[in-house]
């Protein structure tokens, strides 16, 4: 039997993996990839590690984790896959079943024939035509070539000041790696929050976090204009008129699929521009597959196709489409929970499934969150704040979706929901999970099992949360309901919010009930640090016939707004 | 109507939990605790640490998060709960309904009257009567008490050498506690490894990381007499007749369920003594309830009872019980999946659901296991070692067992896998499950996935697994197959087997399989550091026409004996 062709083109994550993977399902296939930069198999979700200074040896972006380099000799000779790197692939003839490609270096052209095709071209930036954007000092981040630039800048220490345009998680992570070094660091995000996979009210607690590290955040803006002299980048101006001076600005408002290659072809794409891909990773075109961030694939939420370009996806995508030009169909991708998370300073933030906006935004009524805040182990073990938001349907009460944010070990959360989401888990299940305890590792209660008492007791009406930004939105606008500290004195001294509360410790409060409004039909809204006690308060309320009680979900640490002290 | 009378016993973790969840029902039961020892509420999970000096402020351990001693006065003023420390039931008439108590402090004897009676008498240490038990120099750890005793032998630096009999989870934390104290440890186990809630070799893995940190490990070998001089100990005899020199034993061979007051009032127990409860934490009198290490549970995964004293379980009967006293049987606990985890040094060791230990002794034949070595996230962001083992059945390829240790996030490994099998997640759903990724946390694919591809390769029958118990016995038997280390040279020069393997990295075995035995009925074991380029060379070496090739699980990284270097 002739050997099969197989041709890979893009050499990052999906395509890599996508030709190990045929590799090791067909010892004799003719496996070959093609790759437009020099590098091959890049870590490219490392790039801000590296910039940043995290570690100094690039190599470590390049080699495999017992330090050989993934260069074409390395495919050769581990993978047995002829591996050509700058080299561009300018047309697919599908009839032909050929690729013409180019060799970067001298110029001259090839055709390389196929019996499978595999697109992973992957991602470009997003550079819109904003005047200015040709000078000197803007970049964005994706090459090597990109992360070599702004690595130079941190080793340099010549510049003092950079915007990054764009507050999603590469632009809070190229932040994070000037600012690291050194560099005043502005975000400008034109959404009225940074990391839009969070919800509002946790996305702000990220921000807060930012500007205690002396970044600036500029929300709800767009930049109108790059300031230039000589050709050089000297400011950014915002719509608003504001000019922020700056020697560098890093383009970060997200990537789009690279898929001019398929469309030239012919092949379907989808709305966001990425390439139609079944179940199979399979295009229009049933000999061309394709994977990583050319491609849409299906939410395991609403079903629709979505852009995902995610490093972790890229990988299971390639692994798929590997097995199925090897071995015919015979593996399926299901697609992505929108599971994530970055880092940014000490916070983690993380998110999977649907956050309320997502579920606004499709059209979801019958939904409940939650906000619950607490550390993540005993405060003698080192606790860090963790800071939730669970989503359930409130019909069957299944988990849709959970948000994390905090010093915290954010990623277990994550993680957890996740599984209990693809596990279709209800509030009834969560509520009594086995999850693995001992105090270096979590509370007694699981952060994430606490979440799920929290959401049980507001669906069986227990608790009556209210949101921080529901009450931010009754001061702004003069309503002045009783607010109930149930916090100790000295818990107070040390830190409050200053909107006009009562201080009434919880253990006071039942011999203290002649202090609250006479009316029992006043509205009471209780907190303390975290609102457990302000959920007892609202208990112990309750039943003195107090009807309009309601508890600040997370208290004063989820609090985003600004504080007395 | 008359306020419902709820008395609790025992005022640990289940106990309070369960008081206080059946306050925040009702807000006007009269709910009174019982509690023998003078502290109530305790973080016993965390004695381990404070007799470590992890932390220094012992009251910690008896504070809420904010620092309020959990003691009387706070259970009165926070909770409205009466709680009597120092105060011992005696028994319990059930037909008039009543518990007799008394106060150690006074002697005086008092009856307390109930509705609704919570057991949360929690559990006794296993003190066989081993000749010389009552030396002096000889404690458990249960106790604020014996806490203190070691604590004060830690700060006091007198004592040089001291054995821990039982190698479960308090007696390596124990260990860990003395040994960072300069004490020399010998942990003395009965059974052939510790921690039984590992298979052998990860828990030999563990004992390897003991030793490497100057703790001495005996296992198979039992305490047949404390030798003494003058009241106080001086040694350790083994049923070996060795005897081990030493000023301090801690007996850690388990707990029982402290039931006496439960069986003497004629409620039933079970096979491991603790007290029978159904789904709703109710005893066989349904004004009775019980939870915490007192009773016995539901495994999950087999349907029978277990005795499962854990500090996490016992929060969430308590609060199943608290519920159901307060507001009659409306909620259940629907029992364990054995999730369990702890800290030994600079290892994690965590398990949930089955382990092939306990899958054979089920008597269950249809499950695969396969072993995972690989880093926790990338080597530039500081990656850690992950070693662990997944369990399905092979019918259903349903995930029933996973274990992991290792230096790296053993903790997020465990809980994502104790969600898997909660959800009932298969093989399929595992390979495409959507974790959170981002390099300081994961790898691209993290190591839970890769676990599960692997699985997927040896089910699928593209990867032939031996064990390293199954190449050692080969070794011991002087079976000598052909074994295969595909690594480079300078990596086998820093570290190997030796145990008569040859080297050929896998970049160079295509071109040197002349080098193989002639006889392709050979058998031929291949491995690396972790053992996925011996995959790759088993892949290679089949497609050649070898048909007896295995590849060694977890490579170098999970081989538990000794190495030539």
């Amino acid at each position: 039997m002739k050997p099969k062709k197989i041709l890979v083109i893009g050499g990052s994550a999906a395509g890599a993996k996508a030709a190990a993977k045929a590799r090791r399902l067909d010892e004799f296939a003719e496996i070959t990839l093609i790759q437009k930069s020099p590098d091959l198999s890049m870590a490219a979700c490392g790039y801000p590690y590296y910039i940043g200074g995290v570690f100094n040896d690039r190599n470590l972006l390049l080699c495999t984790p017992t330090g050989v380099p993934r260069d074409p000799a390395f495919f050769d000779k581990d993978k047995a896959i002829t591996a050509l790197v700058e080299t561009e692939a300018l047309a697919i003839n599908r009839n032909e079943k050929q690729v013409l490609c180019r060799d970067l270096k001298t110029g001259s052209e090839q055709t390389f024939m196929y019996d499978k095709l595999i697109l992973s071209t992957g991602a470009k930036p997003n550079m819109p035509a904003i005047p200015g954007i040709g000078l000197d000092g803007i970049t964005a981040l994706l090459t090597m070539t990109d992360t070599d630039y702004l690595r130079r800048i941190c080793d340099e220490k010549k510049i003092h000041q950079a915007v990054v345009i764009g507050g999603g998680s590469i632009g809070v992570e190229v932040c994070e790696a000037l600012s690291i070094n050194g560099i005043k660091v502005t975000v400008v995000e034109a959404l009225d929050q940074v990391l839009t996979f969070l919800d509002w009210d946790l996305a702000h607690l990220v921000e807060n976090h930012m500007r205690s590290k002396g970044v600036q955040v500029v929300t709800s803006s767009g930049v109108k204009e790059f300031v230039g002299k000589d050709g050089r980048l000297i400011g950014v101006k915002l719509a608003d008129g504001r000019v922020l001076d700056c020697e560098l600005a890093v383009m970060a408002i997200g990537v789009r699929p690279n898929s001019d290659l398929a469309k030239a072809a012919g092949l379907k794409t989808g709305k966001f521009g990425g390439i139609t891909v079944n179940e199979y990773m399979q295009t229009s075109d049933p000999d061309i597959y394709a994977a990583g961030d050319c491609v849409e694939i299906a939410s395991r939420i609403s079903g629709e196709p979505v852009f995902a370009p995610k490093g972790d996806l890229a990988n299971l995508e390639g692994r798929v489409a590997g097995e199925n030009v090897a071995n015919g169909n015979c593996v399926t991708f299901p697609g992505t929970f929108h599971t994530g998370i970055c880092k940014i300073f000490d916070f983690s933030a993380g998110s999977t499934g649907l956050s309320t906006i997502a579920a606004e935004r499709m059209g979801m009524t019958d939904i409940q969150t939650v906000v619950n805040a607490s550390p993540d182990k005993p405060g003698f073990m080192g606790a860090k704040l963790l800071i939730s938001k669970m989503l359930v349907s409130t019909g069957d009460q299944r988990l849709l979706g959970y948000q994390c944010v905090g010093t915290g070990d954010v990623s277990k959360q994550i993680a957890t929901a996740a599984m209990a989401i693809m596990g279709k888990l209800t509030v009834t299940d969560l509520v009594n999970a086995d999850l693995p305890y001992s105090p270096p590792f979590s509370l007694a209660i699981d952060h994430f099992i606490a979440s799920a008492h929290i959401m049980q007791n507001k669906l069986k009406g227990r608790m009556t949360g209210i949101s921080s930004a529901t009450v931010w939105d009754k001061i702004q606008h003069d309503v002045q309901p009783y607010f109930l500290d149930c916090r100790s004195p000295g818990e107070f001294e040390a830190m409050c919010l200053g909107i006009g509360e009562h201080l009434i410790p919880i253990g006071t409060l039942r011999s203290r009930l002649a202090e609250l409004p006479a009316d029992k039909n006043a509205e009471i809204i209780c907190f303390c640090k975290v609102s457990l006690r302000g959920y007892e308060a609202e208990i112990i309320l309750r039943a003195h016939g107090y009807n309009n009680v309601h508890v600040m979900e997370g208290g004063i640490m989820a609090w985003p707004y600004p504080r007395k002290k």
